[in-house]
């Protein structure tokens, strides 16, 4: 990767060291990954799905909680959650993953939550669909977004705000968009947005706005803060495009056992079976390739079927593994024709970063 | 807190700095913390609780699963999870805690699981007593203490290994000692040890072996890798005091609104009921003391009931706060007379670092 800063002069929320601060640990420690070993699994257990939440867990009530829909609408809703449970019932898998997973591995590095490559998760979410709840309350043809507004306040970048998010009104129309009230079978864990929250197959994270009170109609682009924060910006006074679909991203499992502290993974020579999975935004998973030499030289790994169209793809190579030192990665490609790139794509909030997992390996002779 | 290494001579797992590295930081987002918002729940919702894993999360199985019994036994035992469920069948609510919560605050600052002091929860855990398995066994006389294996496997300190631990066999005939396979009410979510897991209460979290495969009664106290790991030691070349029981310790529930990046808080003027949580493994809380002049001057909070000896006492605190600066503890003090020191109790691989909490706020007026 090409320093975008070469003369030293980071600009302010970039950190030219690869160590990260007391302030930044605080939030790793809240706003946990997925274990990789994790990727064992279809639906990611309770509890072990990545987490980003940017101010605090509210305290929901599902008894007293109301979802109002307004603005630019002929009939303005308010929503009890019985009301919800009670419209028609959709249970799918989705991947979700963080706009901001491998954030920690640029150089210099966007100083925000310090995610290295763990902050995905596959989960099975019940809900409603959005689609004719927008349809009821009738979106007038001057809107052009959606804002979501979730319950949980803070302040960021000087400004206080309730967390809010937008949607154009063909995005949040599309059929595959759940008013979400139930993780895995049991009732959203706090953290995960109790007593309901938007999910957005396909997108990035910050989409699927937890703890979910409003959805208003308006007649402009929503400007709000999480929305000019998540754009791609080389430099600040860019404007950038906005982020997104989830690009492509396989992650394996690591072979082996660990070293407590630096995770580096001892492998026994011979037959390795290496399993992990794959994912996009952009479109199917088409095909996942795996190098042990760092990259040089790739072979196709054999792909499973995905639970849904927005869930993860398994997939498994087998690996002859003779002593010496390895450098793992898989790289996948989806039938848009994207695939993950070996140089990490640098931007001034690390969005996006779906370089190859790189997992050193040192087989051991049996 | 004095510098124990003036010279600036910090020993090998030691840092000067206070950012943790790539490698801690990748520690740091696999076992999370409890985010202090979960202090408002009798129960730390799943997958809100911390986590601590050594190794791996090893693939349980519950339909095959055996725990031996064995070693210095008349009768060695192995029993299937439908063997263990068959048993008595004991609930309790528990608190447990990381020794290594605080770490990251010490200075110099010992290397490994970077803890501030999130690393907390209280689970209704669900298992059968092992006293009346160990009876069943016949613990001989010559035996001194049992060594309960998990099934995470490893590499710590050059050493591959199962994590293992032990009891004294006095210590582990407790009444409160339990063989567990239920968390909150569900079965163990794998990464806190399904199928099956020792709890014992009171004693710090690494006690309570994940995962758990084995029981072995020996003659001579156990000196494997976590068993000499985990004592107090201010140089290398000390024996040391084994880490046991939980020191006492309070937190609060940051009062207001944070800022994202730093978790400062933002409070607005007039009557703020403050909440937490005290516990202690050396005695019953008796009493909670807050300060908001950073350990200036101290008045007594409310202490509530706990749910069981062995979970965490709540406590609540009317603060009148007025416009300006603050730095609000809680302070936590057992029928032991075992109290919170406000300087931080520095050892070499910072254990038990129970110094009081110190939330910075800023009161703003309305």
């Amino acid at each position: 990767m090409t320093d975008p800063f070469p003369a030293g002069d980071v600009p302010e929320g970039v950190s030219a060291s690869a160590d990260v601060s007391i302030e930044e640990l605080q939030l790793s420690l809240r706003n946990h990954g997925m274990h990789l070993e994790g990727l064992r699994y279809d639906v990611t257990p309770a509890g072990m799905h990545y987490l980003l939440i940017h101010f605090d867990v509210p305290e929901g009530d599902d008894a007293t909680w109301l979802l109002t829909v307004d603005g630019l609408v002929d009939t303005a809703m308010a929503l009890s959650m019985a009301d919800l449970r009670s419209r028609p019932r959709v249970t799918v898998q989705v991947t979700m993953e963080c706009a901001g997973n491998g954030r920690a591995r640029l150089t210099p590095r966007p100083i925000s939550q310090p995610w290295l490559t763990e902050a995905i998760g596959t989960a099975e979410w019940t809900g409603t669909p959005l689609r004719p709840i927008l349809e009821e309350a009738g979106v007038q043809d001057d809107a052009v977004e959606l804002v979501f507004t979730g319950a949980d306040r803070g302040i960021q970048g000087d400004v206080e705000q309730d967390y809010q998010r937008s949607l154009a009104i063909s995005d949040a129309m599309r059929q595959e968009v759940l008013l979400v009230y139930e993780m895995n079978g049991a009732p959203l864990p706090p953290q995960h947005g109790f007593p309901l929250r938007l999910v957005v197959p396909g997108w990035y994270g910050m989409t699927s706005v937890k703890w979910l009170t409003g959805i208003t109609a308006v007649a402009e682009p929503f400007e709000g803060f999480q929305q000019t924060a998540y754009r791609f910006r080389q430099r600040p006074e860019d404007e950038g495009e906005p982020v997104t679909r989830m690009r492509p991203r396989s992650l394996m499992i690591p072979p082996g056992i660990p070293d407590f502290l630096t995770r580096r993974r001892f492998v026994d020579a011979g037959t390795v079976e290496l399993r992990g999975r794959a994912w996009s935004g952009t479109g199917p998973i088409e095909r996942v390739e795996v190098s042990a030499d760092a990259g040089a030289s790739w072979a196709d790994a054999r792909l499973g079927r995905p639970a849904s169209p927005y869930a993860w793809t398994p997939w498994t190579f087998t690996w002859d593994a003779s002593p010496g030192q390895y450098e793992l990665s898989p790289r996948a490609t989806d039938a848009g024709g994207n695939t993950q790139p070996l140089e990490q794509p640098w931007n001034l909030h690390g969005f996006a970063n779906n370089s190859v997992q790189r997992v050193p390996v040192e087989v051991r002779a049996r």
